[in-house]
C-alpha cells in the first residue's frame, strides 16, 4: 500500500521534482486511485530518458502554439498549465495549443490547478478518428473530451467529459471479455448499429446531435485553429484560461458559484468535482509494484523501495 | 415583400447607420428571414429612444466586462463583437462579458461576423431558469445556447446550439395550441415527465447528461465568471475570440479546416452553416408591415414608406 501523497512525491522526484513534475505525477497517480489506470502511470511507458525539455511558452503572448511531439506528454500539458496561469494574470485571458501530444492523462487535473490558482479554465484534447458525427456512418473525430474549473474549496466545480458514448479502450476491454456492448454505443463498418466488440468501426457521439457539435467544438478548437488534427505523432490539446477577479468589484463571481451549486443540487443536480481525492487515499501493492518498476527503468536504478 | 438587404439597410438606418447598427440589423432581418421571428425585428419592441449609448469596451484590455442593462441588447452585442474583433487581433485572444442583456436574438450571426474577421469565435448567452439539471427535477439553469465560427467561404463553419430539448417559447406555443408535447422535453411541478404544455414547470437538458454539463459551462462562464446570473435586468453573454493566423506558418488552419469539413461530410455528418443565407432572400408583406411599424416608432414619422 502506498500513498497518493507519497506515490506522486517519489513519481515528481523522477520526473525531475519541479513544478510541472509535480503537477503531473499527482494527475497521474490520482488516475490510478480513481480506478483509471488507463490515464495513469501506465502513460510512463512513453517517457524515455532523452525526452525534449518542454518548451516554455513565450511569456510576452497571450497566445501560444506548441509542439510537443518529442516531450513526454504528461510534463508537457503540466508545463503548458503552468505557464498559462501566468499568462492569464497578465493579460486577463491566455490560451496555449499543444500538437503532437501522446498520452497525457485527464485534463481534470490540468484544469483544477489552473482553479486553485483563481482562474476559469476550458481545456479540450482531440484525438484519433474511432467517433461518428451525429446521423453519420464513419469515423471523424476522437472521443474529444472537454475540461472546465472554476473556484477552490467547496464550491469548485470541475467538470470532465468524454463526448462519445464510450472509449476504444472500453472497446478493447469488451473484445477481450466477449461482453455485448450496450445499445447506442456504436456502428459496425457498414454503419450499422452494433452491439459485438470485434464488429466495431466507429463509436457514436454522446447525447446524439448535442455531443458530435461539442467533439466538433473540441476539433474546431483543438485540431483546425490548435493545429492538432491529422498529425501522427499526437493529439492536439488546448488550454485556455482567464481571470474572473478582473471584473473588480462590480462581479462577486464566487457569491454567484456558490449560489449557482446551491441551486444546482437543491434542483435535484450532481455537481461535478472532477474526481479529485485526498492525499491520503491509499493505491493496493499491484499500484506500488507497478510505480517501482516504472522508477526502476526512468531512474536507472533496479526496482525495490 | 423586401429582400434581406433591403430590410437590413432601413433598420440599420434607424439604429444610427454605423457598423454596429448594420450587424445588428441584419442579424434581427435574417432571424425573420430563416423562419424565427422571436429572434428577429420582434426584439425592437424593447428600443427606446432613450437607451443608453452603448459601452465601449476598453480597448487597453484582453478582457472587458459590460453592464449593458440600459442598452438596446442587439445593439450592446453588435457594438461588443466589432470591438472584440479589434482586441483579439491586438492581443491575439480576448474575451467581453456583457450583463443585463434583454433579448438580442440568436448568437450565429455575431460569431459568424468574428469568422468572417478572420478568428475563430465562442459565445454563450445565459437566462432565467427555465431548464432542470440531468437527474434533477427543478430548473436552476436557461436554455443557454452555445454557438462557435471559423472560416470563409463553403468551408467555414457556425454551430448555434441551445443545451436544453426546447424552449420556453416552443411551451407557451403548445399551450395556446393545445398540442401534446413530444416525450423527454419537460417536467412538471412535481418533477414528472409531462407532455402537457399547461403543467409545465421545467424543460429538460438536450440530450441528458452531457446536454446538462454543457448548459453549466455556459452558466459558469456567462452567469458566474460573467456575472450575469441572477441579474434581473437581463441575461450574462459571453463572446470569445482567437486569431488562429498568430500560430504562424506552423499550423495551416485552413487546410486543416477544409480537410474536417471534407472528412465530416464524406462521415455523413452535416456541417452546420448556422442558418446564414443569401442578401436577395424575399420576406412576405406580413414581415415588411411589421418592420413599417417599427421604423416609424422608432423614427417618429408615421409609418409607411
Amino acid at each position: 500500500m502506498i500513498t497518493v501523497h507519497d506515490a506522486a512525491g517519489r513519481l515528481a522526484a523522477a520526473l525531475g521534482d519541479g513544478p510541472a513534475a509535480k503537477l503531473a505525477a499527482s494527475a497521474l497517480v490520482e488516475a490510478d486511485a480513481l480506478g483509471l489506470p488507463r490515464f495513469g502511470i501506465a502513460m510512463l511507458d512513453e517517457w524515455t530518458v532523452d525526452a525534449a525539455p518542454v518548451a516554455a511558452s513565450d511569456g510576452a503572448q497571450a497566445i501560444n502554439w506548441l509542439d510537443c511531439s518529442s516531450c513526454f506528454a504528461p510534463l508537457a500539458v503540466a508545463s503548458a498549465a503552468l505557464d498559462l496561469a501566468g499568462a492569464a494574470r497578465q493579460f486577463g485571458i491566455a490560451a496555449v495549443f499543444l500538437r503532437g501530444v501522446r498520452g497525457f492523462g485527464r485534463l481534470a487535473p490540468f484544469v483544477r490547478h489552473l482553479a486553485d490558482a483563481g482562474l476559469l479554465a476550458i481545456a479540450g484534447a482531440e484525438g484519433p478518428p474511432f467517433v461518428a458525427p451525429y446521423g453519420g456512418i464513419h469515423p471523424v473525430i476522437g472521443t474529444n473530451p472537454l475540461a472546465l474549473a472554476i473556484g477552490q474549496g467547496a464550491d469548485r466545480v470541475v467538470i470532465d467529459v468524454a463526448t462519445s458514448t464510450a472509449t476504444m479502450a472500453d472497446i478493447r476491454n469488451a473484445r477481450v471479455s466477449g461482453a455485448p456492448l450496450p445499445d447506442g454505443i456504436a456502428l459496425d463498418g457498414e454503419g450499422r448499429p452494433t452491439s459485438i466488440a470485434a464488429e466495431v468501426a466507429a463509436l457514436l457521439p454522446r447525447g446524439g446531435q448535442i455531443g458530435s457539435l461539442l467533439g466538433l467544438v473540441v476539433e474546431l478548437v483543438a485540431g483546425v485553429a490548435g493545429g492538432g488534427r491529422g498529425d501522427p505523432k499526437g493529439r492536439g490539446v488546448f488550454i485556455l484560461a482567464f481571470d474572473p477577479a478582473r471584473a473588480g468589484d462590480d462581479v462577486d463571481w464566487q457569491a454567484r458559484l456558490a449560489g449557482l451549486k446551491r441551486d444546482w443540487t437543491t434542483g435535484g443536480g450532481h455537481w461535478p468535482r472532477g474526481g479529485s481525492l485526498s492525499l491520503e487515499t491509499e493505491l493496493d501493492d499491484d499500484f506500488a509494484q507497478r510505480l517501482d518498476t516504472h522508477l526502476a527503468r526512468m531512474t536507472g536504478r533496479s526496482a525495490g523501495r
